[in-house]
């Protein structure tokens, strides 16, 4: 049965990226901390081309991240840019050859034609809300889940709307002190833990809000 | 070796207490969930002066926490009370057994007589800042640890003097929404993850801060 999911890395002080943002530190001062735990994993490495890597528990959940998704969703910022009209040429932030291999869909106010890539992924622009990216995901997923990939106001906009299945937090040993919060405009409810996964530094939780 | 802790009861989202406190919601809306695990616990029930209670692997932190701690530290909110001088006759929150047992120091801005219980308890008023206050609780601790008790900003304080050693989150799986959060103007920093304790739906993560 398809769910809708997020798995998302997160400092101790409940920060996704740091403050500051800039050419420098796209992930604001600090955020890179963040990811460091993922690249040296083997689950990682593979679909960004680079071989070899670490297995392990930690490794099976990414895995197990990348092959439940059968699309995405994020937002214009998780893309690549601002708001405003599309320049055309832009492609995103995420190359030729972007790690999806499935649909991703991009929530935006200007339409804009569907980009395709060779290794499975695609982009395609939805002006109609969260609900139509999540119908159209769902129907691109079939059987798999729908990741949503971030940002953070985009994981709120899909929290306080109930529709949020299950999550995960990788949960970084560091305090950036400030920057952009995972929840900071998320709603209130009850969860249920599902799975801790802790044997490295970086603690993974997985819950599932109770309706 | 005496270390300054703090170990605090936080939900998923960051929040030690729920939004609009009031008469009816100490804590804030929803805030009395964050600490309904730690009730039916034994080491919670006999400080308290109620027989019976659970045992087991969060049981034994739980007296851990109790048993380690020489002193306490906490800001004048947590005793009782908003800014301003003493009304003498005001004894704070705690009734006439508090449960610490041991000598509490309470950061106001306004001077007072210490105040003793016979169970141990103490209350001295310290007018001299977080350092005096730390200097006075680890003079009273001996070879135990100095706790702090709260409130956020109280431990906020501590965060970002770079004096805490060691800390524990007690991880309630409820997403608050709002209220008073425990990482608020805390400083950044990286942490050594030293324990996890998962055998319940609360999830407790003991931190010590990198210097």
């Amino acid at each position: 049965m398809s769910k809708l999911t997020f798995d998302i890395s997160v400092s101790l002080d409940g920060f996704v990226a740091g403050p500051n943002p800039g050419p420098d530190h796209p992930l604001g001062e600090g955020g890179m901390q963040l990811h460091e735990w993922i690249f040296g994993l083997e689950s990682w490495r593979a679909p960004h081309g680079e071989p070899g890597g670490a297995t392990g528990p930690v490794d099976d959940l990414v895995k197990e991240q990348f092959e439940s998704a059968g699309a995405s969703i994020m937002g214009r910022g998780m893309f690549g840019g601002g708001d405003g009209p599309w320049d055309e040429s832009w492609k995103g932030w995420w190359g030729d050859d972007p790690p999806f291999r499935h649909p991703v869909f991009v929530l935006t106010h200007h339409p804009r034609e569907t980009l395709t890539f060779d290794n499975g992924s695609s982009f395609t622009f939805v002006t109609g809300g969260i609900e139509s990216a999540l119908e159209q995901a769902r129907a691109a997923a079939g059987e798999k889940n729908v990741a949503i990939g971030g940002g953070a106001d985009t994981i709120q906009q899909y929290l306080r709307t109930g529709l949020v299945d299950e999550f995960q937090l990788h949960v970084v040993p560091v305090l950036l002190g400030a920057g952009i919060r995972l929840f900071d405009d998320a709603g209130a409810g009850e969860l249920e833990r599902v799975r801790v996964v802790d044997s490295t530094e970086v603690t993974h939780l997985r819950y599932r809000p109770l309706r």
